[in-house]
């Protein structure tokens, strides 16, 4: 049912000199499915990341943010449970996990960041986990990108995957990645599990603010239930076998393909929105700060009235009207608001336009993918924002989740 | 499908003296249903009301607002069209209606407060609307609440109303209300329409702050789906027909009673939330201040996938620890938080309570009604929603609304 999403092609997925991956079937909640992941960086490799701010911050995440301090050597992903929610006793289990790992790999604990994802506020079956690393680790090699996909997904009905390469002034690089959700995504400051992965020499502090603008620009502007995550983390590596990216131009190009396979990344979370039949662009232009817009933009986005007619390809954009007024921004007049459907305008001056008609914007909304746009004619800021309908399905795949 | 919920008896509804409903059928928006409804109220009335916070209000709110400042005579009520999202010729067509029903009453047009529900940004059709106004008038009697209830319904299933009498110094004094609403409830201000009416004399300042007073402890505590209406409107009217309400006591019984309807009202409006099979109460305790308790409930009575658990009778109940989380509260210590589902401990410090067993949250949750109940144990403030559940029938009725 995703939305213009299929399967990332193993082959075109460029392995990253320093990166291996090895997943298992390690049975962390259902049997016979790939839900352990682990992943070997070599020697040198600098990590940058951005973690969820739900305060209920997931036992792995609270573990992974200490040890970024170290230099990280390994991660491991489990799916099938969140170990979020489960206090003191789910930090000793992620560390558990963590150990297991470095003995196998001989590094210390402290260079392995844990990454769970799946049901919130049941124990973590650190045993099984544990049990299936030597599996995983067995499977280790760089052109494993496409299995790695598939072995983080929980409700994805698609394995996610980017990769570029790009020219650097000693050589070329490459930018490769994977990330995982479908539901209860409302980054707040990056998706689920996003990991992107390169081969350039890259310091610390510089893949740290590359990091940081690509999630602003891909996982912090996508919303699926406006549910943000305990979980949520988005880890950019680099290697260093490869080019070097000191210069000013090096990094800037390193930093755009960073952006580019995190914004095919979050664009996929959202194709495969749970219960997804639509993938719309919400664009907000014309405001007087990008933070007044991205509050318009988030206010259409969660708003389930709307949601749902773009699932019935009804053009009941008063909806649309209603949710921009109650967006919160302080002093807008509705007056100079007009809306677009595509290129069709539906709304001009805050009232229907006098040239609508109704056939416009049923063809519009009947495509797989369109762009909502509101310009709200008083400043010069913009943002965008992308999302999914609210369809029969999401209610389905939540009612039913656990049974 | 309203979560214990049956349309008042017109029996138990006390007529108000100096209140006179009448309702027609005026073919607004669908045939052979009651969809107009003209108030007549007696000279000397005092009114007070609390309107949506939504900027893109709609034309007759804003009218109502503007005539609020005069002696009002006379209100009427359409479905079927919002009038909203319909610039400067939507307050024409609000003002012709005015016009017209005071033409019929012998009043000034500022004298009557127009109101109107249903879809958003298509033209009113005031044509329609007044030629059916003699037939409301011809119909207008005291005794007449529970006819007026039905006429003001769209989505909803059951029609609202709720009357109480209390002894004041100086007499009986009567107060009967109506509402309507079951979609595009998150009321900011008021739900999307509730009329309260009393025939004691109360003063208009005093009327006021029993008004707002009543809607924070009413309809600005209950959502269904977050999304706030363009034509939320709560009106409070004193006709001054039966006892003075002067002293400190006789306005203090008022106030709780005319809360108590506002009350009785909300909460059906949830009851009869668009595809509701539950009524839950949010209450969360111990907080900082009411505004931090607020935010917490309604980050978890607005999260779909709360909701949907809701729906499923599924205890997910960690789902519920993560909208705690993301919901805002600076400095919120989570290893402090607890959570009830009625009266069973679910989480304490954070975590899964060691003896919480999931038959007890699936019996707890099978319940029509049941309350959630986090403890944030930094302070001493506490607040509750009202909310329900997110069903298919949810989806079913807003995809559909309009074909």
């Amino acid at each position: 049912m995703a939305v213009n999403l299929q399967a990332p092609d193993a082959a075109q997925l460029y392995p990253v000199a320093g990166v291996e991956l090895g997943v298992a079937m390690a049975g962390v909640r259902k049997a016979n499915r790939k839900d352990l992941l682990v992943v070997r960086l070599a020697p040198g490799t600098t990590a940058a990341g951005v973690f969820t701010k739900n305060r209920f911050c997931a036992a792995p995440v609270q573990v992974a943010k200490k040890h970024m301090a170290n230099s990280v050597r390994a991660l491991v992903v489990n799916t099938g449970n969140a170990n979020a929610g489960t206090g003191s006793d789910g930090l000793k289990r992620a560390f558990s996990v963590c150990s297991a790992v470095a003995a196998a790999l001989r590094c210390r604990p402290g260079q392995v960041l844990p990454f769970s994802t799946g049901v919130i506020m049941e124990p973590l079956p650190v045993d099984r986990i544990v049990a299936g690393v030597p599996q995983a680790i067995t499977d280790l090699r760089e052109a494993n990108w496409s299995s790695a996909a598939e072995a983080i997904m929980t409700t994805d009905t698609v394995a996610k995957a980017a990769s570029v390469q790009v020219r650097l002034g000693s050589g070329r690089a490459t930018i490769t990645g994977i990330a995982k959700g479908s539901g209860m995504i409302r980054p707040d400051m990056a998706t689920m599990l996003g990991f992107v992965a390169t081969d350039a020499k890259i310091a610390r502090h510089a893949l740290q603010k590359m990091t940081r603008e690509a999630a602003d620009q891909s996982f912090n502007a996508i919303t699926v239930d406006g549910d943000t995550s305990t979980n949520d983390a988005f880890i950019c590596l680099a290697t260093g076998k490869g080019p070097v990216a000191r210069s000013k131009k090096d990094l800037a190009i390193v930093a755009h393909a960073v952006t580019q396979v995190a914004k095919i990344l979050a664009q996929a979370i959202v194709r495969d929105g749970e219960g997804a039949t639509k993938f719309v662009t919400v664009r907000v232009e014309r405001g007087r700060s990008p933070a007044e817009c991205r509050k318009v933009a988030y206010a259409i986005a969660h708003s389930p009235l709307v949601k749902t007619a773009f699932f019935a390809s009804d053009p009941n954009l008063g909806r649309i009207l209603a949710a921009i007024g109650y967006a919160g921004v302080a002093g807008l007049d509705t007056s100079k608001v007009d809306l677009y459907l595509d290129e069709v305008l539906v709304a001009k001056g805050g009232g229907r336009h006098a040239g609508y008609r109704e056939e416009q914007g049923v063809a519009a909304m009947k495509k797989p993918e369109f762009t909502v746009r509101a310009v709200l004619n008083r400043g010069r800021a913009a943002a965008t924002v992308w999302t999914c309908d609210l369809s029969f399905d999401y209610v389905r795949i939540n009612a039913e989740y656990r049974s």
